[in-house]
């Protein structure tokens, strides 16, 4: 049967397709051609976008540190906040921009000379700037229209370029802009050549399918490489960010835990997430993935939140495993109920088994962990104990422990199993049988 | 101009289109002829999924409280774990079923005679029926093959059909299935007759582009509703619910801040926040959405989380603004950095002034708050003041008051503004001007 399908294959579809579709299904669409889903670059914005976060007080010392991470674990790009927003703002570009760093050096400005001759006294690689495009920033933010913008542009870029640094062009609050309008601006720029284009969705309101439209569409007019910045207001951002790649776009804007302005953009670990999935290769080759915690953990101490429970990776429970059928696969083989492996993470999966959705395989392998002798029929037996314990309160592993040596002292023949047995299950899929998972404890949030 | 563009779409678009277009530019796209965007419907799976989350055990108390509260918000259905889980699950279950709530009650099955047997003694409204269609579930969770899964699903479901209620039929692990085997499977149970069928993106690994296709695909080989589940492994389950309306699909699973196995499902809060921006009327008239947040807190109480930092809606800063170049358009009108209105969801926005980002147009509304009397090039003066104390520390509302007070009282002509001037301003947009936004403190998190 197998050797019929590879004929069948062999004869309808090219090789070389069928093969990479084989391979990983969740990898770029062979329909998307301009996709850069194996090609994409990041520019993180922690210290730009994430300095606009409600919590957000980085000192100097700080965002060195940061910025330091953010070098090791690979990104290309790190933005910086406006050296014109504040004295020490400017101080701390230049402090960067001196530290060596492999990642290139940004710093976000508005689309004003004023703004970009400070930016290019810094030391940065490359200036980001932006200029709202949208009725509502035209009307309530600069008040200008769009003969300004374009001339307001050329002259910044026109500037920027003679220094010899990168230059990125977007407009603000992209998916509410007349779209003639925003390919007349980025036709324009393009044609006197910048590095980068860059859509933004401001608000948060685009949804995927829009953007890879609107992507596709930019690619066809502009000859640069195009950014996208996505917020997060209506939760799509990681969504957004991957077909924006699937439609052409090269470079996305991240934040560590997506900290920015209200609940922030694309963050930084989620999209690796989303990515390794769809790129394993390049995404594990590219960045030091294991350094995602800690660099979570930095950021979430210096604006004093906590990893959300829930949060892609590093979120408490990311890899734990409790229904009792789920654990029954995961033993067997973890991608059955896995498609990220929490060991290309530093982190390591749990089976959460002492509760009432526990299943009986579950307790088997706690079982063996204790080195107990119990036939199949007898862990079923002493399941449906355990079972019947957790209908009535919450278990740790105390209860379920004595419940099992109970019941293991009460039968006929109590043997203990030779030691080395249960040890390959352990091994080979690398499970910790921990009642809990690791724990996760409710603080008291203080919200008005 | 304007009649001149308005003669110009008469002539060249369908006014009915165009009328549409201009209204939402997120409504649904016209050419998703199959759309469900302004036509869904929502299944929380809080006590089914949810009850599968790492920190859940949810007393019978605690459980109708949930459903009631479900109930109360608008949701159409509520899911339970399957009545042979444990015994108190079964009783759950028939208490549940008994409280004569508005939603139809469903529990959540094995496709196997078993547990149907017991489905439908307990009084459900209908039975959702899942079997693993993947190959790794096929191998290492219930070893049946393709034909095993047809005789299966069609014996339940004549069951279940033969007491009089709701059937769906759900494959497991739809993205990691073989199409033929799945579409066979849906066609086989579309026939003899279902509610509904669903897909289950198990783990968490589609992405949205995919999902549209497969909606499509099975919405063109079935005759009844379609059903989604989506897992958050990857961050796209809000995004991937979208599209799958777009392409089709009608239901929605959802959980109370997405709680389920691993990091969960779709989140009922974060999915309200993308269809309203996307068929506002719909969803207004429908749910009962300013009770997200008791239901969001009535939920992370019971298993022991804090709302996430970043959640959209809910979040302690969603609806928080900080750059001056933000707060400055958000005073002028919110809609320039907002899609969502913080009112429709009982919540409030927040300008977050005393920090080094700060502009002097949030600095002027202070100052009116203040009911002092400066003038504009005054005002920029004391916001440089308040930026070069924002540059050495956190800055709080007493810091900002006092700077403020401290030059007023330093000018030639202080005069107190007549009161009644700076309440228009306020009240227009409902702004509250706080230094720091709502609250979040950070608490010890003890992840091994």
């Amino acid at each position: 049967m197998t050797d019929n399908n590879n004929k069948f294959q062999a004869v309808t579809e090219s090789a070389a397709a069928a093969a990479n579709f084989q391979q990983n299904p969740y990898g770029p669409n062979p329909a998307d051609f301009l996709s850069n889903v194996n090609n994409f670059q990041l520019i993180d914005s922690t210290l730009r976008e994430g300095e606009q976060f409600a919590n957000s007080f980085f000192s100097t010392e700080k965002k060195i540190e940061i910025a330091k991470a953010l070098d090791d674990f690979g990104v290309d790009y790190i933005e910086l906040t406006s050296p014109v927003a504040s004295e020490q703002s400017r101080k701390d570009c230049e402090a960067i921009c001196k530290l060596g760093l492999k990642a290139k050096i940004l710093t976000h400005i508005r689309c004003h000379m004023d703004d970009a001759k400070v930016a290019v006294e810094t030391g940065v690689d490359g200036v980001d700037v932006v200029i709202g495009t949208s009725k509502f920033l035209r009307q309530y933010s600069h008040g200008k229209d769009m003969n300004y913008i374009a001339k307001s542009a050329i002259e910044v870029i026109e500037f920027v370029k003679s220094k010899g640094i990168e230059i990125r062009f977007s407009s603000e609050d992209s998916f509410r802009s007349d779209l003639v309008d925003l390919l007349n601006i980025y036709k324009t720029v393009s044609k006197i050549g910048v590095n980068r284009v860059g859509i933004a969705d401001t608000v948060g309101c685009a949804n995927p399918r829009q953007v890879y439209e609107l992507v596709r569409t930019l690619k066809s007019v502009v000859s640069c490489d195009i950014e996208c910045h996505f917020h997060n207001d209506t939760g799509c951002a990681i969504a957004n960010a991957y077909t924006a790649l699937e439609g052409g776009a090269r470079l996305i804007d991240v934040c560590v835990l997506g900290i920015g302005e209200r609940n922030g953009i694309t963050p930084l670990g989620g999209l690796m997430a989303r990515m390794i999935v769809a790129s394993p290769q390049y995404v594990k080759s590219k960045y030091k993935l294991h350094k995602i915690r800690d660099i979570e953990n930095l950021v979430a101490e210096a604006v004093e939140v906590n990893i959300p429970f829930n949060n892609p990776i590093t979120g408490f429970c990311a890899f734990t495993h409790k229904a009792g059928i789920h654990a029954k696969a995961i033993l067997a083989n973890p991608s059955t109920y896995e498609i990220l492996d929490p060991h290309d993470f530093g982190m390591k999966r749990y089976i959460h088994f002492a509760n009432r959705l526990t299943g009986w395989n579950a307790i088997k392998s706690r079982v063996d962990q204790l080195n107990l002798n119990l036939t199949d029929s007898q862990v079923k037996e002493v399941t449906a104990k355990i079972k019947k314990m957790g209908d009535i309160r919450p278990l740790n592993i105390d209860d379920v422990d004595s419940i099992i040596k109970d019941f293991h002292s009460g039968i006929t023949t109590p043997a203990l199993k030779p030691a080395k047995e249960n040890e390959p299950i352990e091994d080979s899929v690398d499970i910790l049988l921990d009642p809990q998972g690791p724990a996760f404890k409710k603080a008291k949030t203080v919200a008005k």
